[in-house]
C-alpha cells in the first residue's frame, strides 16, 4: 500500500534518525544494545544481493528473535574478534516503501568502512536495509531487516552486526 | 536569486527524497526509469571538476533531450556491459543555492562505489551534482543535472548513469 | 540534559544543514571561510579514537580561537600543499546528544576520499564529529569542534581540515 505524502513527511525523519542511532550504536561497540532496535517477535538477517534476488535462504546471518540477537553478541564478546578492528557505518536516505498492517517498508543504502588494528582503512560492505517498522510505545523498532549487501564476497570474519 | 528560510525547509527534504530516488533507481538497475526523473527538455552531462572549472565541453556524456537519455539506456542493454558490474550510491544533504524562474538551483555530494561480479569492491567516483530543479504536475524533476567528477581519471568504461 | 523530541525537530535539520555548508566549504577549497563557521571563542581540534577514549591531547591539530584557524588557512596557502589535491565529504545524520546552557552537543559521522592530483581516490578517513553548537545571530556556529577520526594512522601530511 503506498503511503501518502503527509504520512511520508511524518514517517522520514524517524526512520532515518532510526537507521543513525542503530549504526552509531554498533559503530560505538554498544553492541548490547543492539537488541533493542528491534521488535518482539523480528527477524534479522544478512544476505547478499544475488541470493536475496534468486530467493535463497540468507547464508550470512539469520536470526528470528531477540534471544538470538543477544546471543550473537555474546558470542562476539566472548570469541573477542570484534576487538581487533572497528566499524564507520553511513547510511543515506531511507524509501518509505508502503505501510500495511504489518508495518512500515522502508528500504535504506548504506556503506561500512572497517578500520583494523594498524589503522589501514577499507571498503567492507556497501548494500541496503530492507526494512519493516513497527511503533513499539512512541518508538520505531524493526520487525525485520534484512541487510542485502551487494558484495557476494563477504569477509569470512563477518560477525558482527551490518 | 537567495532563497528564504522558509522555502529551503520547503524543498530541501523533496530535493534530497528526489536525488535519494534517483540513486535507487539506478542501483537497483532500472534503467528505464531514469529519464523519467528529468524534465523535458533536460540536459544531462557528465564532467570532471577540471573540466568544469576550466569551462572546457563535458567529456564524457552529454545529452539534451530526454530522448538521448533513453537512447543511451536502450544503447547500455544491448552492449550489456552494465550487466557485469552493480554500483551503489551515497548521497549527502544538498545545499539550495537559489532560485530563479527558471527554476532551483541546488548543489549535493555523492559518492559512488562499484561492485565487479567478483564481488570486489572500489571507490568508482566522488563529485557533487549541480541540478536546476522544475515542478512537473506536483513532482520535482532535473531541468539541468551536471554531474560533476572530483577525479579527471575516470574509467573509460563509464557508460551507465551517474 | 536530553532534549525534548520537538526541540529535536526543530534542531536536527539546521545541525545536519551546517554540517553540510562546511563540508562543502572545504571541498570547494573555500578554506578562508572556514573560520566562520565557528563562534568566539571556540575550539577545534583532530584527534584519533584511541586518544579521545584515552583522554590523551589531540595530537594533530588543536586550535582554541577563531585566529588559530585563520592562521592556519594562511599557513596551507603559502605552504600550497592543499592544492595538489582535493577531497570529498560525506556527512551522516547527526544525533542531538543533549542541550545545557553551553550549547548543543551533536555527534555526527563522517568519510573523506581524497583526490590525487593524478586521479586515484583513496579513503582518507572515517570518523565522528563531536559538536558544541550555539546560536550566533539566528546561525548556529560551532563552539567546539572535535574531529574524532576512526583510525590512528592519519596520513602526517594531514594539514587540512576536516
Amino acid at each position: 500500500m503506498t503511503v501518502s505524502a503527509g504520512r511520508v513527511a511524518d514517517l522520514l525523519p524517524r526512520v532515518a534518525a532510526l537507521c543513525a542511532e542503530y549504526a552509531r550504536a554498533i559503530d560505538d561497540d554498544r553492541l548490547e544494545d543492539w537488541p533493542d532496535f528491534f521488535a518482539s517477535p523480528c527477524l534479522y538477517k544478512i544476505t547478499s544481493a544475488e541470493n536475496h534476488r534468486l530467493g535463497r535462504p540468507a547464508g550470512l546471518i539469520y536470526a528470528d528473535s531477540r534471544g538470538m540477537l543477544t546471543d550473537r553478541v555474546t558470542a562476539l564478546r566472548e570469541a573477542n574478534i570484534y576487538e581487533r578492528q572497528g566499524y564507520r557505518h553511513l547510511v543515506g536516505l531511507p524509501a518509505i516503501l508502503g505501510e500495511t498492517d504489518d508495518g512500515v517498508r522502508a528500504d535504506t543504502p548504506f556503506l561500512v568502512v572497517r578500520i583494523m588494528r594498524d589503522g589501514a582503512m577499507d571498503l567492507f560492505a556497501t548494500g541496503r536495509y530492507l526494512d519493516v517498522l513497527v511503533e513499539v510505545g512512541d518508538a520505531l523498532r524493526f520487525r525485520e531487516r534484512v541487510v542485502v549487501c551487494d558484495s557476494s564476497r563477504i569477509d569470512t570474519l563477518l560477525a558482527i552486526p551490518l
